[in-house]
């Protein structure tokens, strides 16, 4: 394994100090939680919007946390969900008069982690709802998943319920949001290697030299098929199209179109793809009007891609256009 | 060789054409010169601020291009210069009453290129001045350089040059701002892993299994010395100690520090490097009040990073401070 890591089991705490290190401003790290939180707290005038999930998916979602995105995230160890006390630990620190949404991707041992939190903090008087997040089309149940599993869509989640919080609507508001977002939001990955989690030190599965796996997750859970390699063009198209049909997505539809990188992908081969995916949407009449094209939901250093559309309506469409900051500095 | 690539030879055009697709309302792009600037064009009111190098280094350039960055950028093929009349082109295209000024990375390929299209341009009558950066410690020449090479520090020239050229700074101005930049900024980077150029279709050198290569230049140019993997904190005080010591850096210095992926290394492990340089250059007395995550100039798909240190002084900082738009969404 050649990577930037000390001591395995220090991997997530070591970057997370490296985080609050390079982002005093702007953000708070509570080390026994692994919480990474705006500094200035939380507002009253405002939900609270937390989300946990095992990290190695960054920047999900630890770099999401900033005005207009989360309030708090609370990772567990690589591609392990949070401890349910780091979920209720978090959702009490950052408890707020309107209450307080829970994001969570749609994993079995995350929903665990964050059911219990979310009984706990009821218990305790929190005013607290929790969202789940299933965008991908690849697979009905999977290793770690009963239903549909949560992956890179839940960036358009975040952005969506994070725009509306800051501009003071309810709890409610969010989830009826948050549901209506997941609801046109669909997703499919593919990967061109393995990751190497730190821990293991050596690649999570075997995949030949000219071999890609098609929906794969974003723990390395199988997909729907290996297959041989294929020039990107196709890639494109192994992809859109299962996510155009799942919906459906139709001419005359608007939409977002995420290419997201999976960490060891160059952004300059994520832009070859986009190139297609974009030119043959607008063949079938889907008009692409916002585009997002970078690393959104890794898999470690895993090569390889994954492909989002959102349906957009006004509602979605403005709010995915309001300014927000993230936790990380681009330029 | 797994990649989102069709015909090695449209890789380039692909990769711009997928940009200007994502970005129709800031960019536009002209297929005869690879070059992608603002859509808005140039203005008289504003030296035009032109960077050309070779491919595979995105985001730099073609995605620094925006507000407060570039006005425009003519890449070559992936690690080739551009071709003398792209950059002429480009150059005759945004000029400007103010002037037009040339960014080049200090390698041998891209002055040839830059220093004729200044000659032809100059001819024409266009108020064209070049600035080389140099920021790479590693070597002193290198195989495709005379003099040290320009690599990740080139983000902070494009930073300051570009905010200072929105406030309608002259351009023998931006010269000794960019110059100033570039005497107080230091990197050294070094790879985990090799990259694969597309046309190549093969990692472009043999790196053992725990092998790195430190100094290696952003096209796999040989650096200073093969070692074995170590722990990260070891790798960061690899690139640290040669960056300090070069300028000197020194106790009361105020600093930007950057943390650059090549590629092919994800984000996590960036912030764990980040975290260990951060506290390492406190402990010396030199105080981090900027930072910079990220991929910022990468090498393909390259596994390692290289860090960077600026010496601040007010101007400087405040010109890295003021607001900038780049080429693509983030969030």
């Amino acid at each position: 394994m050649k990577k930037f890591v000390n001591d395995p089991k220090q991997f997530v705490p070591e970057m997370l100090k490296g985080l609050a290190l390079a982002n005093p401003d702007t953000l708070k790290y509570v080390p026994e939680y692994n919480l990474i939180g705006r500094a200035s707290g939380p507002s009253d005038d405002k939900v609270s919007i937390i989300q946990g999930s095992g990290s190695g998916h960054e920047p999900a979602h630890v770099m999401a946390v900033g005005k207009g995105m989360l309030d708090a995230a609370c990772p567990g160890d690589v591609f392990s969900a949070p401890p349910m006390d780091y979920v209720y630990e978090t959702t009490k620190l950052w408890n707020s008069a309107k209450g307080v949404l829970l994001l969570v991707n749609n994993y079995t041992g995350d929903r665990m982690a964050f059911d219990m939190a979310q009984e706990m903090s009821l218990a305790d008087g929190v005013n607290v709802k929790t969202l789940f997040i299933d965008d991908d089309v690849a697979v009905q149940d999977s290793t770690w998943t009963v239903g549909r599993r949560g992956v890179a869509g839940n960036f358009f989640v975040i952005k969506a319920v994070g725009a509306a919080a800051e501009e003071g609507a309810s709890l409610e508001e969010l989830v009826r949001i948050g549901e209506k977002v997941n609801s046109v939001t669909r997703t499919m990955g593919l990967a061109l290697t393995a990751c190497t989690p730190p821990a293991k030190g050596e690649p999570l599965f075997d995949l030949g030299d000219d071999e890609i796996e098609i929906g794969v997750g974003i723990h390395g859970e199988p997909g729907r098929r290996r297959a041989k390699i294929v020039p990107s063009d196709e890639l494109v198209d192994i992809l859109l199209e299962p996510v155009v049909a799942d919906l459906p997505f139709q001419s005359g539809d608007r939409v977002a179109l995420m290419i997201n990188g999976l960490g060891g992908t160059p952004i300059s081969e994520l832009y070859v793809a986009y190139g297609h995916a974009h030119e043959q949407l607008a063949a079938q009449g889907i008009e692409v009007v916002k585009s997002y094209v970078g690393e959104y939901c890794t898999s470690l250093d895993m090569a390889g891609a994954s492909l989002t559309l959102v349906r957009l309506d006004d509602e979605i469409e403005r709010l995915l256009d309001a300014p927000a900051e993230i936790g990380y500095r681009v330029f």
